[in-house]
């Protein structure tokens, strides 16, 4: 197989990590260059001790987080793994040197930058690329993603309400108002930065909600939920911590249209998903065990006739379907490649 | 002080153990009979060794679950913390003999034996007693707590959810229709009992529903929101296990009503439990950490104005709040101690 | 590649779940019969939902656990994952009718019938059969187990001690008295079986002890750390459980031989490891978060100059290079396969 | 009662947490002084919300780490939860002002400072106070702390390991060479300090050694031990960190001397421990599990026959035996009160 050569900047985190795992055992491509600023000609495998001996990942060294690392390390193309904001400075450059690039952050995500503002305080630092960038959803965007150039790669909660809602939403089985998705995070979700509210000591035997009730990731979860609803949406979102590593669990309450039967939904959801190689629909309860490490989301879903109610489950690995895996998921995508390669 | 004899029918489970716990150290009575039919002839320091050498635990051995063991033991009430459908046979023959009996399990919650058919499947053992029970929930129902001979302590689930919201559906603050509550529950509220499901490598790195739409619990919450509310009320709740020992965090939803503001929810909440010693009102987000070990619910409110939603979050000890500690608060008003005596 | 037909018996643990997991990744191999006598008929998926829409793995149905099954799926070789003392029935007819078999229970690893009797506590089942096994240990046995038909595959807790300190006996650069070694364990360690003692909740916030000072794993410790030092040897072994899901660390204590140098423990170690595939020589401190869901076993050495003991610290993944992992590489081999195809 | 005024310095990290959990349920004592540089001026409750609401606790404010604000306070004794280094410039001018000082830190327990050269890695900050100061044991030194003026609280690993062998070292029924000590910490252990290295999903799933061959704690080790023996001791000491909250569980293995039974021992222990508030000598498995939020120490033995070896096992309360509720114990006994006040 004719090997792509592939740039992962911001390469020291815990999605960086998960997504040089997956590509470090992709078929299709070729790592040539993985940056760090802070750890810039350290070994990978001293940073990561994991890697250490990997036939892909052992040998390499982290260069400084610079567009011309990447541009002179004979990339096509380049995954962002930059926290929120850092995105900008590279996405012009690379795309102009006609690296094809896919921004794990939430720079790109959103259309309006003015949502983007009301969201995360402050100007889009690059409004004009926003038309360029297309959002990452495989299963909802899978034509565009194949031409695109900049891919702004869903966030993990995002991942895990759009994929069940918007089948239903498009076919109005539920109601466009009264939405309410609670879900669940392990602990990865936060970053691995020296924080202590999330100290083992902090986050073992404890629950907590946070960031409600507007937390940043509503603003893309709304944008992608009124396209399919055809009309604005606003949704409840509450987020939580849990003391697990991995894992996001979702579970969304909605309002059955009138004469929704939970045939219906099963048809629609089967509809949308049957053919999909990454969301299984199951009879029993999601759990995030069942899909550490898988590029799969589960889900099921419930019609509580006592109530009139929708209830939509959904579990997927944060670090795979929510960042990493589906990011490689757009990337063979654009690279021709089977979409499954080196993620089943 | 003059104490009062107890007696802790069925004292080997989580709830049981937790139970011990506090009574051990609670200055107004004296434990003159612990039971168990698996342990019965035992030390209870041999099944739970937290309690060897422990200053009022230490030397007692298990009696066999018997009526007579605890009559014949002197004790003037008697906790009973069995599995679901076990009380039965102990209330009527306690209660005739002179024992005021508080009881953890569900047997006694429901007003209508109807609703125990529907939710647990079988015929109410005992219909007759219904009327006799008094619900345990001291913040709503304390001036009868205290003249009660049989007191049914609520679920630990249903506690999260019935003091957040009672005040708020009195006060016609929410929308008696369109509640949703999302609960989280550590793995001790699923017993100690031998059960692959509950095994700690089933347990770990997991997150999972289960026993939805129709948890029986639902019974419960559903019949004291009513009373609340003034008219039939049908709420879903999502109940959750999660990797923590104890605890449980409740998320709930509720449509603010036409012209609800933030501080209509503070007042309501202030003026139902401001002066409530097991009830903190927090500015945070709930904890389930802050509260292991202890009596309290934290509870903490919002209002969503983009959806014109109530948010209510709470947390509690599952074990305490939501089983042992309540029930001992039930007891102290029983007995006529002061109502916080070995809680604080 | 010219694909091999396997079987795995007993796939329902822990064990052969892992197992199934990286046979279900390996190109050289067709998984044509899983069995099961809890589970027989239903589809493996079930049972593990995370293997549902797996491609080698999603359409498999458990067979009830009869040799039968075995030989009519035309298996060349069978995993068996039993619980100790149930492989005997399997093994003789297995090799009878020409199936290679790679066991993972503790049945065949002992040389001597007596020493079994001595510490499993009852008479071998066939110990005939012992002379035919080959004690699975690839980096000790490499040649042997190319021609076996019939592979112990070592015990979790050995593998962790036995690959660092067989150089050093060999070479003589510690004591063959006075060893110490002190195991933490994972708890799937203990099994998918209902047991109070392994709940979440009793394991959860724990750590403890267990069966020393006669632990079973000390017979094959003994056996070949004997071996290796060429005089009988005893060791203290202490194993302990600890919450997590995966993974055993060991610590060893011995002491330096008169005139053992840190340089002497580096060379012997790279002598004997440095182109091993699965050990990794590491300078920090081994970590099994590191080798988690991978078959490498980590290795670094102190010596302590203050004692003049030698400290040898290891760690791996008890369900692969501890069980399954290892258990292929002994297939590997013994198929003529690449030693590490499916592994790395 | 007549309470005494007590003063906690440096009252926010874990240590003093749990130290001011434990005074705030004494009834011989006010705290009249809590401070913190960090959060000075706060209320306790804000920082450490389980707090919020507590009797004796729920009104505390903050005062600045100085010397006047103990001083001030009208505190009769004053705890030290500090990092290591910084007490010694409290502790001259509070014993200077008449306050009694119990020193959680390692600043004064070794008497000599070449030693504490040797392992802190720099000159003593006030050898002159060594004199002065009493290791905090109280079941080795009981006596001397009754009238101490300052007490250097024992360390969390040393506590569980010297109690174990005081006793058979004394009696000559272990060798005093040749100990090898196991011990694995929770992560409380390494302080509520913003470090990557104890983020939940770095020590989740994850078990490591650290600090060895030379823990800074094997020098109080040594020095208690050598005591006890009557003659100079080098241990081998091995800590892990192990994901727990709470908790210390140690494995010592020691050479019997000739002729040692199990039975002698027994009496030893006994002898030594019988009495003992805190010490609970039990014939199974010592677990953390069982003395979490306590002050005792579990203990057993074991005489391993095939090689001669004593093995001891210790499980504590690293925060509670390990820190806060030993320094409690040292204080009572210097406030003439009971020894078990407030702690059983």
């Amino acid at each position: 197989m004719n090997v792509a050569k592939i740039a992962v900047v911001g390469a020291s985190g815990y999605s960086g990590e998960e997504l040089l795992r997956l590509l470090g055992g992709h078929p299709g491509v070729e790592i040539v260059c993985v940056t760090s600023r802070q750890h810039r000609g350290k070994p990978l495998a001293e940073v990561q001790p994991a890697f250490h001996s990997h036939l892909q990942l052992g040998g390499l060294h982290f260069s400084d987080a610079t567009v011309g690392a990447v541009t002179g390390s004979g990339a096509v193309l380049a995954f962002l793994a930059l926290p929120h904001g850092l995105a900008a400075e590279f996405v012009q450059p690379l795309l102009a040197a006609g690296v094809r690039v896919v921004d794990l952050s939430a720079d790109f995500r959103l259309r309006d930058p003015g949502v983007y503002k009301e969201f995360y305080g402050e100007e889009h630092p690059a409004p004009e690329m926003l038309e360029t960038s297309i959002y990452g959803l495989p299963e909802v965007y899978r034509e565009k993603i194949r031409t695109a150039r900049l891919i702004a790669s869903p966030g993990c909660y995002p991942t895990s309400i759009l994929l069940p809602l918007i089948p239903l939403l498009r076919e109005k089985l539920v109601e466009p108002v009264g939405i309410v998705a609670n879900s669940m995070s392990g602990v990865t979700g936060a970053g691995r930065k020296a924080d202590v509210a999330y100290l083992f000591a902090e986050c073992n035997e404890s629950v907590r909600a946070y960031g409600l009730p507007r937390h940043r990731h509503l603003s893309e979860i709304e944008q992608e939920l009124s396209i399919a609803a055809g009309e604005k949406i606003h949704v409840c979102f509450h987020p939580h911590l849990i003391p697990v590593n991995r894992g996001i669990h979702t579970a969304i309450s909605a309002r059955a249209a009138h004469g929704t039967t939970e045939a219906m939904l099963r048809d629609a959801l089967e509809a949308a998903y049957g053919s999909e190689p990454f969301i299984r629909l199951i009879p029993g309860f999601p759990d995030v065990k069942h899909v550490t490490r898988s590029n799969f989301l589960d889900l099921t879903w419930r019609l509580d006739s006592r109530t009139q109610t929708v209830v939509l489950l959904s579990a997927e690995d944060n670090l795979v379907k929510g960042a990493g895996g589906q990011a490689i998921q757009s990337m063979n995508l654009m690279l021709g490649l089977p979409e499954t390669l080196g993620l089943l």
